[in-house]
């Protein structure tokens, strides 16, 4: 099982359906929550699949369309029914701030948690880090500014091994410059090699949302070997002409951004409200890249390392 | 079957439940379509109970807590993908047109039909008028200004008895005067009482929306007689001491005002959220005012004549 996650709380378009709701993602990562688009309805999407709203502290806006925000105002009332404590970090664009700033002073003004704006610039750049995971957002190609997120696990420590641990009889205030790496030496001066003593840790894993966005070469570049990516595809080859003018992608072209960007894995979302299935999105998709599969609510992905770069987990060099 | 109908869309409270959405009704007459509150995802759910976009053209909101008005953006922005063209008129008070037209005017920036904002006084006053209805804003005591709405139907015109038109062989000329209740005056100079020519009208319709609102005999007074009353119960007994400060009512309580009021049917809504069902908001309702039911999402009530008041329909005072 993966820490990094990701659940879909709505892969619909502009108009909710009855089968998909506006746009709106938890991306979880141990006990954190982090919620990517807020389309209307979210809350009762992270109620109705169990997300705990007092994990949630971070909110990112990809861009100003309604089906992207509109859930924010609600949300942010509920937890505050929820005697939600700690601050909530809201991270959109600027004039996204300066809109929503006053309705939730308003509607949320006996909040009893304090809610923080965090200005996303439209050329994307680093949104959030903490120890062990990094948010980058990065540049779409859609009718208005809008970028998508790069989630992050920084590099971990390598594993020690508990077997040699015990053999060379360790100290355990050496075992952190071990697991960074160093070599470790014995009182009597012999050196024995890192690669004798840790395996290599798990993959830092990593997982890149890109919706809405035209077909653009440069957005492969942005997610380059990823291991997830969610790529929106509102549309399949039967509605080819409206993707470009609409500032969206068709199912292909979300596959053709997979290959060229080698990732591990490709969800599609986004779904126009004009299918009945997405059977003819994956069909497409799956032509130019096997390894896709289809967003629909509820569902959760445990992020995998990219079977195209790592070695298996937990490989030993030795072995 | 009558023609002023209520239909449910959103009967919770504050926060939306598994079972409850957020406030929001369409009240129909004829072709008609009125918008009373509209919690979030009440677009959503006019699509799911199958109501025509085309044929809303007035929000009512009654107060600005969130739970009634935040399904408002995403409504808007709908109906512009559905080539909605004529106005949308939006009830609200000005502190809320002051608030909302902003994020309306930036989100729904390509609109094709124009949103007009009418300010609603927080002393009430009439806030529509057609040949046929009237509805007035009236007064509700809670946390913060908010009125009720009270819809009703315009009298109507006596039903002209055909065996008398064709025994008296009254030109077609003459009847819209017979129908307003005139007598006839034949050629000769007779004069035919309207009574013997005539049946009564229907019973003008009338329906009141209460919510949210403490308990106040006020509000009888300003729904006296209704065919229909929706009023909050947002708690049973077991919660009365929260109902009070928090601005809401009981359902014994509504049930009160309904009695107080003589109308002619009662029902109950915007439940709070830590009830599992309202069986006992039904059965202390009951045991004050027998003509209750619950409101669920999805109902919809056919307005009757309130049988305190009306002779059956369509009887004949000679019969």
């Amino acid at each position: 099982m993966s820490e990094l996650k990701v659940s879909i709380l709505g892969c619909g378009s502009a108009t909710p359906t009855k089968r998909h709701q506006p746009s709106s993602q938890i991306v979880s990562y141990g006990e954190k929550l982090f919620m990517v688009d807020c389309g209307e309805g979210a809350q009762g999407q992270m109620r109705r699949f169990g997300f705990k709203f007092s994990r949630l502290n971070h909110i990112f806006i990809s861009h100003l369309h309604g089906d992207h925000c509109f859930g924010m105002l609600g949300l942010l009332s509920t937890m505050a029914l929820h005697d939600k404590q700690n601050a909530m970090v809201v991270h959109m664009f600027q004039e996204g701030i300066d809109l929503f700033k006053p309705m939730v002073e308003y509607f949320c003004r006996d909040n009893p948690y304090p809610i923080i704006y965090e200005p996303i610039s439209t050329k994307g750049g680093l949104v959030y880090e903490d120890k062990t995971l990094t948010i980058e957002a990065f540049p779409l190609y859609h009718r208005i500014p809008c970028v998508g997120f790069l989630f992050r696990e920084k590099p971990k420590l390598r594993h020690m091994r508990a077997d040699m641990a015990a053999f060379y009889n360790i100290p355990v205030r050496d075992i952190p410059s071990i697991k960074e790496g160093n070599p470790w030496v014995r009182e009597d001066g012999t050196v024995i090699e890192n690669r004798w003593l840790t395996t290599d840790p798990s993959p830092a894993l990593s997982y890149a949302y890109a919706s809405d966005t035209m077909f653009n070469p440069k957005v492969a570049e942005a997610v380059k070997d990823v291991d997830l990516l969610f790529h929106e595809a509102t549309y399949a080859s039967d509605n080819k002409d409206l993707a470009r003018p609409r500032g969206h992608s068709t199912a292909e072209e979300a596959a053709r951004i997979a290959s060229m960007a080698g990732v591990g894995e490709l969800v599609l979302g986004h779904f126009s409200k004009r299918y009945q299935d997405e059977e003819l999105h994956l069909k497409e998709a799956r032509e130019i890249f096997p390894n896709t599969i289809l967003a629909n609510e509820g569902m959760t992905i445990d992020v995998q390392p990219n079977p195209n770069l790592n070695p298996k987990p937990n490989s030993n060099p030795q072995g």
